[in-house]
């Protein structure tokens, strides 16, 4: 069997994510289509609107066979270690390509980008300081570095477009791994990462989904966007849960976090850097809601996203030292599968190149322990009054 | 000026609250009534009913005349350290006596029962060590092992009386402080610590009464237990704050603390010992009040109350290292005073031997820093939107 990957998040799962599943089953040739998805916590720094069994129950009803899930550590890390991450997963899954969208639409840009900045590494990084040290984020930093490099060629990655960004860390992730996986890359279609709605339109950003979902549209009013399938997960999640999972509704915990630590607690959380732990305790004083505590949190030396991911981890707990040691992923945790998917993994049982791990009960390790404990946390700030639910789902099979 | 010392917690200000002041002043001869009362968490382990700030406007209404905070590491410490910190600072501020109400309402007992144990005071640990060896709870042990040793004579205080273990420690403390405030008691009048109200009588325990109005009855209803002041008080507290403070209302925010720190970190909070962590851990999971929590938390091994103390100390975030660093009271934080109250602070304004802090701002230290921390806390568990109410009141003067 052939199996190509793909790095998800399916936040929820709409018909562009559709597209993308069948583009890169095509593009690929490959009978299984592998998707590494996150946890309960995202990329960006928030808790998922619908839990990690929902959208796996979305992605095997809509083109994927295999759903596993990226380490907390990984999926809320800046782009190059989500990126590692997940590479390092698909690759343990000898998939023999993976797959993304990306705003480039083409793979070659990406590889002359990395030869480029392999060749230049130490320049590279050189100038990435110099303009840190000049005061702008980090992400503007990389980009900024970058265009002072690019010779004056068109054949070159835009590293400006975010889907960009990402993609070329899956392939710089693979060629620092030594993986033989082969990347491959399609366009994005229609909506950029946080358009709104547009009626009529099939493709939406799932961030203009959940903003008309918490601004009061029906889930029902989303059928232009969602594979019938996603409608439905999402009404038998509201219905267990009565709300969708957002910083909105995790706030009071987090605020009781923060104001509980002190700033001479939080700054052993990871990411948390150079005094921002005094900004978020004094927001944390007299925000009532999440959108006043980012008005008075937000620095000009930080990204929204990076102070999202902040408060994840300070939220979930997790410290620097936990982040230290954690060098890559130890285990292949098993979400959901199709039929096609299950006959894959029985292809992997002597292959894979980590631990199949289908129970809640056998994550191993401190990586594994902390995986349950982000569940639970997300759990928690859902309001659920029992957060023991990863005992309880067994692995998805949708024959 | 002359002054007696009272240690209170007035979780409310009671009937039974007015007389020990009165028969205070009237016994000791006293001009001036001090109160050290504890703030916002108290001595058995609990969120107070109302603030600090209502609870001094209660009793400079009814007979005291200075009220002064006793800082957190202490109101929430065994008896023990308790009265230590109680007896500091009513001694830092040269009150010439101190009266408590006792199940005894005899000195002398106490004074027996102190010289035997000092005399005796190894075999007296020793029978103690061997009876919490046995498996029973440490105050169960400490009674144990005082009626071992006890000579059959009547005149020495019964050691099984909640108010009289209290009584002993002040006394104990005294004598260790080496300082020459006098020992006085009163018999406490009608219900016992825990009694439910009774109509008609005028004498409630505070227990009795947070409990009546906790399940459904008005305040208004407890008219017959409460000074008017403290009615209309309570009244002013529930306008501003729609809630009453306790465990129930203050759960989710602790069952979140619990199972964001894991075992591993729970053990770094003071009082927290033994495993009991792990009971902690497993009940925050799926107990989604606080009742149902403390059903699954219960054990053998420990007392409620003192199961109740790791809680406060786990949810306001105090550690053992704290607990340790803390050797007495450091300042004088004055709460109220009436006018008299007032006239005794100017006469202590060289003689008092521990600085008198009126100003949050000026709280010194890390145990400064700790009250005006435990203080956030708490009416960040009430719901207050705006946590720094410490820097809004200034010492209550009721002329």
């Amino acid at each position: 069997m052939k199996a190509t990957g793909i790095v998800v998040e399916y936040n929820p799962f709409h018909n562009g994510h559709l597209h993308h599943a069948e583009k890169a089953r095509e593009l690929s040739g490959a009978d299984t289509v592998i998707a590494v998805m996150s946890g309960q916590f995202l990329q960006r720094g928030e808790p998922a609107f619908v839990d990690k069994w929902t959208r796996t129950r979305m992605a095997l009803a809509s083109g994927v066979d295999l759903v596993i899930e990226l380490p907390y550590g990984y999926a809320t890390a800046q782009a190059a270690e989500f990126a590692k991450g997940a590479i390092t997963l698909l690759d343990a899954l000898n998939c023999s390509s993976f797959c993304f969208g990306s705003e480039q639409g083409e793979i070659v840009p990406f590889l002359n980008t990395l030869d480029l900045l392999t060749d230049q590494r130490e320049l590279y990084e050189q100038e990435i300081r110099r303009f840190v040290q000049s005061g702008i984020s980090y992400p503007k930093a990389l980009n900024e570095a970058y265009r002072s490099l690019l010779p004056s060629q068109t054949a070159f990655a835009d590293l400006t477009q975010p889907n960009n960004i990402l993609g070329f860390h899956y392939i710089e992730a693979a060629r620092i791994l030594g993986s033989a996986i082969q990347p491959l890359t399609i366009s994005r279609l229609g909506a950029g990462y946080h358009d709104p709605i547009v009626s009529g339109v099939p493709i939406a950003s799932a961030t203009g989904i959940r903003q008309a979902i918490s601004e009061g549209s029906a889930i029902s009013e989303m059928v232009d966007f969602l594979p019938a399938a996603s409608v439905e997960e999402m009404h038998h999640f509201l219905s267990e849960h009565h709300t969708f999972g957002s910083w909105d509704l995790f706030y009071p915990l987090l605020r009781a976090a923060i104001l509980r630590d002190r700033p001479s607690r939080l700054s052993a959380y990871a990411e948390v850097t150079e005094g921002i732990e005094n900004l978020l305790y004094e927001a944390a004083k007299n925000a009532a809601g999440f959108s006043d505590f980012m008005q008075h949190a937000k620095s000009k030396r930080y990204t929204w996203t990076r102070i999202q991911r902040m408060l994840t981890h300070i939220y979930t707990g997790f410290t620097w030292e936990q982040l230290k040691a954690f060098d890559r992923p130890e285990y292949i945790r098993i979400l959901g599968m199709t039929h096609t998917g299950r006959q894959y993994l029985n292809s992997q049982k002597k292959e894979a190149k980590l631990p199949l791990i289908s129970r809640a009960a056998d994550l191993p390790g401190e990586m594994g322990a902390f995986d349950l404990h982000a569940s639970y946390m997300y759990l928690l700030g859902l309001g659920a009054s029992d957060v023991r639910k990863e005992f309880i789902v067994p692995p998805i099979y949708a024959g």
